[in-house]
């Protein structure tokens, strides 16, 4: 069916080119990328597939005008992806049926070429060099630091002061901070013996990375998989999630549900006894969109193919004493999960 | 009238807290916070004049069974602050009237109290720290740093190395990079002798700051106001733009129409053979927002008031060559414009 887009990356998936201020038309075998001046040489140069248009100050006119022109009927959009004043500006006037689909470019996206996973391979190889960087810094220059300051540093070493771009904002968290899934930087400051999470990404090309370590701070501060801690809570949680996602991993295969993945996850932490502080899905899937679909809750029905790609990230939150998560990337390939 | 916000900045100005998941509910003298379990315990803490309600993963339905516990049958929202899709799940099921205004929350705040103004005017203060330390950078270690380099090196030094957030992600561009209006960084390296347009501000107490200054980059590199340039062309323009900003102050008053200070700038850099080099307005307001109301633009009809504040910022933008830019932040003091 024709369909109108307005997200960045769906655009891009759609015909390699993007920027922050464009609507996208598929009417059958023809496309138009309306954009504004800023960005039509651009464009231009590197879209083959597609009519660059220059839409001014108002790209929903352009489209109003092409859909007319076209006596199109019926279009697929997106409501996630609309302001009820853009949608509001694009469809009134119009004698069309907007026919509403939530993600239905992420759907498309949720098989990956070969091409695609070997990006996400390399923005994956990038962010774990941020990780041992960061790791060092931890261990030389990180104890007397505040949250907010390590967080920037991490941003600094992701990047590599500011060459690539993080695929979301890394959250840094010390000790209780860390048993918010989400936490925020703060200006607690790091002392030796804390336990650190750390959550980041990177983009390469546009595909996203996605990991999360745990490690405690003294002179040998590392991100490795291998946590040895002398408080024996801390080693019980670390290890219950760190089998939990080894678990999940192995039944990660062709053919199996993704609500599956999440239960496996869940069983070794319920068995440990934590049930009750695995407080969100054991992850999703990852490509131009640090969030995408498959998610692996325990509602998804999806059921895996080969070249999907996403997260397993169990993680156990302990509060007011501390959170513990571990995540990596997988791509089914021959019919298996592997890390990326 | 009884309203609806989903704006974190509206909302922050309606009750003093505010968070990235949150619908806030006016209802005559009763007002309801819904945000998730992840910010009830610090919005009970902040917030004396609404209650605060968990709507766990469903923020509309519990706002959608206050509407109906209350009766309420007319409500006021923001068309642009709703996706098609959050509105649509706000609401159907719902027997009430949802009347749409286009930034009804900026309207309230076009006229700044004195406290906010001493926020704006501190956040202005320690965004013209960054620009000093910004300019000593330059003229010590930027000679050889990518633009990529250079705008993370501005959020490092504007941020205080993660203290403070940016209110904005800064413009660093060097030459026919400035010629665009909204510069992204590139790849392109700074030599000596480059002229470099640096628009950036920071947020002070959520308070934004926003200013541009131009520099030439040699063993004196500095953001002050004037500027000795040896090319006569680099010389006329900034020339011209600083008197066009300075002009456009001067028009700044009490009673006079937005419109109007846009006109006195445009004249200026008209008259010195410029004028289809100036490709935007004039100004916008800065407050919560880094762009709110007024705009300082051809069309505004807005009558300037006391307490007011806005942006002054023309600027020549000569494609492939070089632009300028000159900016500072005004509000509306005595009846009279004064930089903050």
């Amino acid at each position: 069916m024709d369909f109108i887009l307005k997200n960045e990356n769906s655009i891009y998936y759609e015909c390699g080119f993007s920027c922050d201020n464009v609507i996208f038309l598929r009417l059958g075998s023809e496309a138009f990328f309306i954009t504004d001046s800023r960005y039509t040489t651009e464009a231009k140069e590197s879209i083959k597939d597609a009519e660059v248009i220059d839409g001014g100050h108002d790209l929903a006119k352009s489209a109003r005008e092409i859909l007319r022109k076209n006596r199109v009927k019926k279009l697929l959009y997106d409501p996630l992806d609309w302001s009820v004043e853009d949608f509001y500006r694009l469809t009134s006037k119009l004698n069309c049926y907007f026919k509403k689909e939530r993600n239905f470019s992420q759907k498309k996206r949720i098989i990956k070429s070969d091409k695609e996973i070997e990006l996400l391979r390399e923005a994956s190889t990038l962010g774990s060099k941020g990780f041992d960087k960061f790791a060092n810094y931890l261990q030389d220059g990180g104890v007397g630091q505040s949250e907010k300051r390590l967080f920037f540093k991490a941003i600094e070493l992701l990047t590599n002061s500011g060459e690539l771009n993080v695929s979301f904002n890394p959250i840094v968290a010390i000790n209780k901070n860390a048993a918010k899934p989400h936490a925020l930087p703060s200006e607690n400051i790091l002392k030796k013996g804390d336990l650190l999470l750390f959550d980041a990404g990177v983009k390469y090309k546009r595909y996203c990375s996605d990991r999360t370590r745990m490690t405690e701070i003294n002179t040998k501060s590392h991100f490795g998989i291998k946590q040895n801690y002398k408080d024996k809570k801390r080693q019980k949680v670390y290890d219950t999630v760190l089998k939990a996602k080894d678990r999940a991993l192995k039944v990660a295969k062709e053919g199996v549900k993704a609500k599956d993945i999440d239960k496996v996850a869940r069983e070794v932490i319920d068995k440990a006894g934590y049930g009750k502080y695995f407080i969100h899905s054991t992850g999703h899937g990852v490509g131009l969109d640090i969030h995408e679909l498959p998610i692996i809750s325990k509602r998804d029905e999806t059921v895996l193919k080969e070249n999907m790609v996403f997260t397993i990230e169990p993680g156990i939150y302990l509060p007011g004493e501390f959170g513990v998560r571990i995540e990596d990337m997988v791509v089914i390939k021959n019919g298996k999960g592997e890390i990326l």
